[in-house]
């Protein structure tokens, strides 16, 4: 019997969208005030779900306070209160787009959890925008 | 790599719902208060999303400006502050229910969008009632 | 000891924003698309506060389940998937804006609740978009 | 044409986590706080989801009405203002986790909805934490 | 120059509303189903509100890290997992109702928050009841 | 008859708290983590309210149209997608805390407005953090 299990999370930063490989001007004509050379920021919330076989014994597919915990040590403690260009080495070549994001979040949350899953992760780069992956 | 980007609309319009073929009585007896005469009205909230290929070079699936562009374009300034069954020809022989008016914006996207993708719309009548379509 | 107790309520509701004084070029420029003559429509999200005595043996302000049942008896049940401009006789000649539905709303509950209490109503047109009125 | 229609349910109910097969020390370890004896309690807020045929004569998947109805008889009047362990049988040899609690709800649906249809529950025990189940 | 500065919080709990000068049959009467004798419960959702001076050096009227940290201490370590009715003394002559609840919670921050100010608390027992408690 | 007329905006932008006359160690004390040299950021999310006089022959106390277009062109065209610290001169000896950025919106609204009336100004940093001025 499978169920999904969610859990939210949260974190702030800043960013730019910004590709090293083209002009300013390009940068610019496509991503337009996301570019802006001083950054801006968002209030990041965060939905991990995990698809996994129920067990029995527990209720539960997941500990819910082992998942809070290493959404905490994989995603806030690395992400929370920082610059996302300047701060996180993974964006160094890659844009953090909110896809980018959700995807570098994926990984590392996948490499953690160790089970056998279908894990998405929900994240809103505002409350009107979000993105959703599952691998 | 496959990522939804996800981005939200809102617009407020009033509809009744009634099937022209058939009597008041049978229609009052389906639809309820839904049916009456002076019509009632909702602020729908809409979310659209679009799952496809992330373009690698500006790490997004699609460009979040021109989406929403094309929801106003297409949506909000077609339905926003209307009546559903007396301003929008589509509904002349279609009952407005949520259901229908999903599918009727979820035409009108994916022919806008013109890219190779899944689409779906989310559509919320009420804070506590919504509907899903994907085509 | 004076503490507030607050509920919420919902309904539906079609209107336009019209004043019979006026010409319809006026009503137009003032109200813009709110005019439309075919009505548009709303979820109205309410929030009633009684600011009152608090009662030492019951450990209330007022009874919560009258309070519910008042407010859907003078609110909900009168207002809820109607036309306000054609279906209330109150707004024969009042303009529907949520400032006068407001105190529309405020004045009846007044009078049912029957007690000395401060009383508030908050009542939200559009998830944008609200009203204060206390008396 | 298949759609999805939804509906928001809420009620509230104390419980613990208690496995009975398990020592004292064993589901204290397991379930931390969770299992503390005299219970806690929740706001559960729900989602019911029937993904089914759309019927052409009334533009929908399923009456709202209705589906509004059967949350509140088979969920609602059973679980509100409960204590899961102690008030419903299903719960004495099944600890009460999210998950057990979303495949209760799912049972007693499927049975009343009586329709061809894909079901999904999707339920929040806090606002942080939440469960999906489609059977 | 005055400022509010607010901070929500949230804590898990079981409750029921007996008073025990009166007999079974009043309880019932006046508190219906919340009296129910294995408890029930709620997420409640908490917001501070401190009104007070501006310091011109940092910018704040409080700390903000320091006012997360003593609602931590004060309320949620206290409330967190409880059953109001056994687990809290305070509760042991005084019914547990949310306006009685806010008041609890009040006293203990305003005690520890010791600062000249104007203290409010806002306590959420559902996501449609709510108190309001300013001293 | 007074009533209050509200409207919500929003705005994306980066910032560090940061006072210039004193030392870096001091700022990292003081402000911990939202010191951070490469600055952070947030979606800010603003309620603007107006208490005035209700126009008898509008139904309104302020046109709302032009209360969202004065919104956005003194906040929104001026903050969004910025970074406080280094785009907004205001903010060069003045510490970009909640408290400061609700006080600066207040001015810029309240000279915009032109109106007889109070004002307050509500702003969300985070979902769990904000602040109120009225002036």
């Amino acid at each position: 019997m499978r169920v999904s299990i969610c859990r939210k999370g949260h974190f702030n930063a800043a960013h730019r969208l910004y590709n090293n490989n083209w002009s300013k001007e390009k940068n610019k004509k496509v991503f337009g005030i996301c570019s802006n050379e001083n950054f801006h920021g968002h209030n990041y919330e965060l939905t991990v779900k995990i698809y996994g076989e129920l067990d029995k014994e527990t209720g539960m597919v997941f500990e819910l306070k082992r998942m809070k915990d290493i959404i905490k040590k994989e995603v806030e403690d690395v992400l929370d209160h920082k610059n996302l260009n300047l701060d996180i080495p993974y964006f160094k070549n890659v844009v953090p787009t909110t896809e980018n994001l959700a995807i570098f979040i994926w990984k590392k949350l996948y490499d953690a959890f160790k089970i056998d899953c279908k894990l998405t992760v929900i994240l809103y780069e505002t409350p009107r925008n979000f993105v959703e992956f599952s691998g």
